[in-house]
């Protein structure tokens, strides 16, 4: 019996071990070896809310703005920096920051000669003098660093001829006074911010023939109507009389010489005579005070009811001064444009938190640094949100309690009033790079236009994370309204997926997201707070690239208590957060299938009939939207299968890489040569206001009068098939990885 | 003491549970959940390379060759049937295979009007008839499948003129013939094969006014001289006297009418009238026996020495037939051709094996179904080994005792005989994809051109996986020289890193592998064996595009034994798995400075003085070789400390993406937009015969006739920048990851 007892003695302690064996396979989490899978830490998450202040952002903004930091100047240096000191900070700074340089062309006006717009009588006196400058009514309007309004990349010249109103400059504007029996040629064509791009004013008029273009602001279009001294600032947030919207009248992005190369000392520069996209003829921009005493005094039949604006008196379209008005009837405007191009160093700062588990996939945030003034809003306002998110997530990292899975890049760009100077030329550089590893690009540029709602845009897949992210955050000034709560009472669409929801702008190429979203097809998005439209139905903030746009008319006007601030603060790093530390990539690609089905089903609508008339048949295009949402679909249904299981890191990995490389599938660099950078076969620029797929619709406006057989109609079946590639490629991309 | 030893005997039990679960966290290795990392298993690569066999290679290569199989010919799709049966097979087949389909322009002769090329006398009474079809010597040239010879794409037409000879139809050819005083106005050209494409000749010629082109092959290019019938295949492997080289004369690759948009049904397609790249003028194909009774007539003076051939008469350059000869002085050659253009359906097989681990990545491997006639050699020689290979991998994989790490996918092209047209519409069909997540294209097009040694044709990056699978592979008939020692003595170069190594070729745009290479950056190569040189000056294996390329062609004099089959089989296949299952990515990158190096000496020499004079440095190109290499060496010392670790599959993942993806950041698809396809940076087509940048050396060699300040100037200024972005772009992706 005993030697039974010891056998079974031995045979217990056999089990046990074994057990215990089990146990210690199976029970205990992966430790030094294989830890859990990283993923957003929630705790991080609310900590980083809690700690970004809006104090804080205050007195950075106070400080960004304090001085003038026009592109390249000795304050955009310094501001360089402050940057790189914050980010180098031994206590709440990155892993690394640097500050390289491009060598770019920018357009400044001359020192020695200002611009000059005059009226100027049949004998050659001078009648009168547009302001030169804007009238100082701060104290912080008069300093040698204000530059004076200018049109940039306009070509110098003196034209001089009768004046006329040509409302926006539209092609359609010039059409009209065509049509009215104007005769255009030689003129001085004075136009109105808005309805076409700066550049493209110059351009269309010059196609008439005018010598020379004014532009101002209509208090119309961005002082709901007011315009008096008392009714603006500093007395409002309203332009002043003598506010001037400064701005690049460059028709691309990118430095002008360098298209497609980054602009290194040694890179190759087209010659000036090759470059195109610029002015054509003399254009200078000027207040709505000159702008009245010129357009008060015109001569000729009185403007369509649309065109008449909230200067006080009937809009009369020219050519040429009234008699019984200021001036005598034959005065003519004079022109005097000096500006000069030269090229200049511009740096862009580059700051990397490099991931803990991932450091190959990069999430990009970024802001220009550069502003045409003081720049409190635009863009200072956003490099203060920049800042306090890098010092918030500094601090964590430095003192080694969090570090991201993924690298989180920040960049503060250079010249991007100039044309997305620095952001497009980072893009040239480092193409491939980029292109391969980064998940998604966060624009915040101008985080504040106004404090009423959040306002993004976006591609379709960072929907879902922004979502997300608002729905936790509190308004600022609603009570427990959630940013996302607010939101969607301001901005939102019926989704065939999800009800009622927020809904996301798409992206034009108004910020430095542009050549991320367009050139390397990047998921992106731009966040800031904005306007109650009810409101307000101004055009943009009224000081907006003016003299005035300082930081007291943040801190009276636009965001007192900087709590709109903080609110884009908030959102802008949650969605860094959540991007940089979830182990499922939180990029819902889904969410494309709503878009292709709505731009399917406008393309239906708005081109269907026309394109059945000349036997082109849409069959092939919804397959492949269709074989796009079933792919989506599968992906789906395969993300929730592993997220209920325990799938390895790898596993994840290669959905992620779907995901983030979905974006990648729709560029295709041979779809539209003539626009320069856009490859993004969905959101290229099309002329159209319905939302479709743009070189679709773009090849119908150009087909729609030509005979059939034309090469017009030939380029319309070539874009169909762009986009069914385009779309058959993407949902190829999203099918399990290994099918056929 | 009872109790006391009952607390002994928990105690014991506790430690001994506690025991347990250490050795089961430590000691087991990590199992279902946590694999070892899978990595190429030799004992696999052992059995394949032992079970690949020559006498299957044999069988097949009999079964392949049977009949002819001209693209989209029944037997062509017969062909699809066996391969698709044989990738499906329960014991010896793939995970799955397809056959997807193309619809694409190809280029037959007339049924119905055969052409025909004849000497007509003055009085239009015909002198001559050159042969319609190769002499039916082994019973295979007389079928109804034996296509005639003809140049596809060559336009249709009868052109009547005076013969001239024109050598080798190059542009220095022509200007040769102008110098020497001959009116080359509407006269028929002889050129022969060689030094300039087979599409290249008719453009030449037309531009001199040349109404027709005849081609043919001397027997000093491809029978070492010989030319009579008993010195002849079927009594040797030197091609008969009657054997004509068929071909596309198509200039670009891939579907003619669809550039850049995979051939579907449905999509966009060019008018003819704006298709380029076909041959201007008619143009066929003669034997060297109709040959010489057209050049052994010439009249005028004797061509340069450099122009003679073996056709055992004086060449003369003409224009017209000589007064004592068999023609009457006055005779013309007329040239008669009715070839049509189809659409026509042609299938890709493709057949895919998951990868256990990363199925989202991709190791191709290729080659072409499609012959001219019976196609022995090319290219179903390739594709007897393609299914050699595919069975063997196929019964372990169907045993259940492997799967590779990453996924295979085994490809048989149609349409490369008309411009590699098959593979091109994959590339674009799957542009995304397949650029996202191929490791490597394998082709073997012609396996066998000759049994003396391997010749392989790659990228750097792939030149360390064949060294060390071919120093492993035994080379048939040489005793015990592995394939490497024997390659070593046919092919080498002194490289300064390596001493002497077998000599990689570069990758033109002969097969396959061209989109992949071109289009899509993917790393690529050519694997063959072929000729001892210092035995033949062959510019190919005889029997080339004729219907004298036949099986017993390859059983008696190509390859015997079919021993050098099987090396190919051997090489490829264990290239291939290493590949495929290798955890760390066989591909050495690093290989690229020795190439970036020798291709900036041979700038500096051949360029440096001209560029000198012209005030551009080459400094900047420098420097970024520079950066290439040191980026390069620190990443080879990356992944020297990685292999001594023990790397996570997430950390090799990560370096694995960055060997993966450095081809691709060679890629510029804005480079040379006159070169469809062409966007690799180091490997486009270039005019000089230095190994150097192309882009470079072709702008150098355009302007260098230029005046200081032309347009040609600035585009060697463009290239130049184009390639050093290029450069500095691969350096970037090589740094480590989180650098900025």
């Amino acid at each position: 019996m005993q030697s039974l007892k010891v056998l079974g003695l031995g045979v217990g302690a056999a089990a046990l071990l074994g057990l215990g064996v089990i146990l210690g396979h199976f029970a205990i989490p992966k430790g030094a070896n294989q830890p859990a899978p990283q993923d957003l830490d929630l705790e991080v998450l609310e900590t980083v809310m809690r700690q970004l202040d809006a104090s804080r952002i205050r007195e950075d903004l106070r400080e960004l703005s304090r001085e003038p930091h026009l592109s390249s100047s000795p304050r955009d240096e310094a501001l360089v920096q402050l940057l790189l000191q914050r980010w180098r900070d031994p206590v709440s700074g990155l892993d690394a920051a640097e500050a390289p340089q491009y060598e770019v062309l920018l357009s400044f006006p001359s020192q020695e000669q200002p611009n000059l717009v005059e009226v100027v009588g049949p004998t050659g006196d001078i009648l009168h003098t547009c302001r030169q400058r804007e009238e100082n009514l701060t104290g912080e309007q008069g300093g040698p660093d204000v530059v004076p309004p200018y049109a940039a990349y306009g070509p110098p010249g003196t034209p001089q001829g009768l004046l006329v109103y040509a409302n926006q400059g539209t092609e359609e504007d010039f059409k009209e006074l065509q049509t009215q029996g104007i005769k255009l040629e030689g003129t001085i064509a004075l136009t109105r911010y808005g309805g076409a791009g700066r550049g493209a004013k110059a351009v269309n008029a010059a196609k008439h023939g005018v010598a020379g273009v004014l532009v101002y602001t209509d208090p119309a279009d961005i002082n709901d109507g007011l315009s008096l001294p008392n009714e603006t600032f500093p007395n409002s947030w309203h332009l002043p009389p003598s506010g001037v919207e400064r701005g690049s009248y460059y028709e691309y992005f990118g430095d002008p010489l360098t298209p497609y190369l980054p602009a290194k000392p040694s890179s190759f520069r087209l010659d000036l005579t090759n470059v195109s996209g610029f002015p054509p003829i003399p254009t200078q921009p000027i207040g709505f005070q000159d702008a009245k005493d010129l357009l008060c005094n015109l001569n000729g039949t009185s403007a369509l009811a649309t065109w008449q604006g909230a200067l006080g008196c009937d809009y009369k379209l020219g050519p040429g001064f009234r008699a019984d008005g200021d001036f005598s009837a034959d005065s003519q405007v004079k022109v005097s444009v000096y500006n000069r191009l030269e090229l200049r160093n511009s740096s862009n700062v580059l700051g990397i938190i490099r991931g803990a588990v991932e450091p190959d996939r990069y999430v990009l945030y970024g802001n220009h640094r550069d502003s045409w003034v003081h720049g409190a809003v635009d863009p200072s306002s956003g490099t203060a949100v920049l800042l306090e998110i890098s010092r918030v997530l500094g601090t964590l990292l430095k003192k080694g309690t969090w570090r991201p899975r993924r690298s989180i890049v920040l960049a503060s760009w250079g010249a991007e009033e100039f044309g997305l100077i620095g952001s497009t030329e980072f893009t040239e550089e480092f193409f491939s790079k980029l292109q391969e590893r980064t998940v998604a690009y966060i624009n915040v540029d101008i985080s504040v236009f106004a404090n009423a709602t959040l306002r993004v845009q976006g591609t379709p897949p960072v929907q879902s994370v922004v979502f997300s992210a608002t729905k936790e955050i509190r308004s600022p000034g609603t009570g427990d309204l959630s940013i996302y709560d607010n939101w969607i009472q301001y901005f939102n669409r019926s989704s065939p997926v999800y009800g009622i929801v927020p809904s996301l702008g798409s992206l034009g190429a108004g910020s430095d997201y542009a050549p991320f979203i367009h050139f390397l097809g990047i998921s992106s998005m731009d966040i800031a707070y904005t306007y109650d439209r009810s409101k307000t139905s101004a055009r943009i903030y009224p000081t907006y690239h003016t003299a005035f746009d300082t930081f007291d008319y943040v801190d009276k006007f636009l965001d007192p208590g900087f709590g709109s601030h903080q609110a884009v603060a908030r959102t802008a790093g949650s969605v860094l957060l959540r991007l940089s530390d979830s182990f499922f990539l939180p990029l819902n690609v889904s969410d494309y299938s709503e878009t292709l089905r709505s731009f399917l089903q406008a393309a239906q609508q708005d081109l269907g009939a026309l394109l059945e008339q000349h036997g082109i048949s849409l069959g092939p295009l919804v397959t492949a939207v269709e074989k796009f949402e079933s792919a989506a679909e599968a992906l789906d249904q395969h993300i929730s299968a592993l997220q209920k299981g325990s799938p390895d890191t790898l596993q994840v990995r290669m959905l992620n890489d779907q995901l983030m490389l979905l974006e990648r599938s729709f560029l295709n660099p041979r779809a539209f040569p003539e626009e320069r950078y856009y490859s993004h076969v969905l959101w290229a620029p099309h002329t159209g206001s319905t939302a479709t797929f743009p070189g679709l619709a773009n090849a119908c406006s150009t087909a729609k009068d030509t005979d059939p057989g034309s090469e017009a109609w030939a380029e319309v079946q070539r874009q169909l098939s762009i986009v069914v590639v385009a779309l058959e490629g993407a949902a190829a991309t999203l099918r399990p990885v290994a099918d056929l």
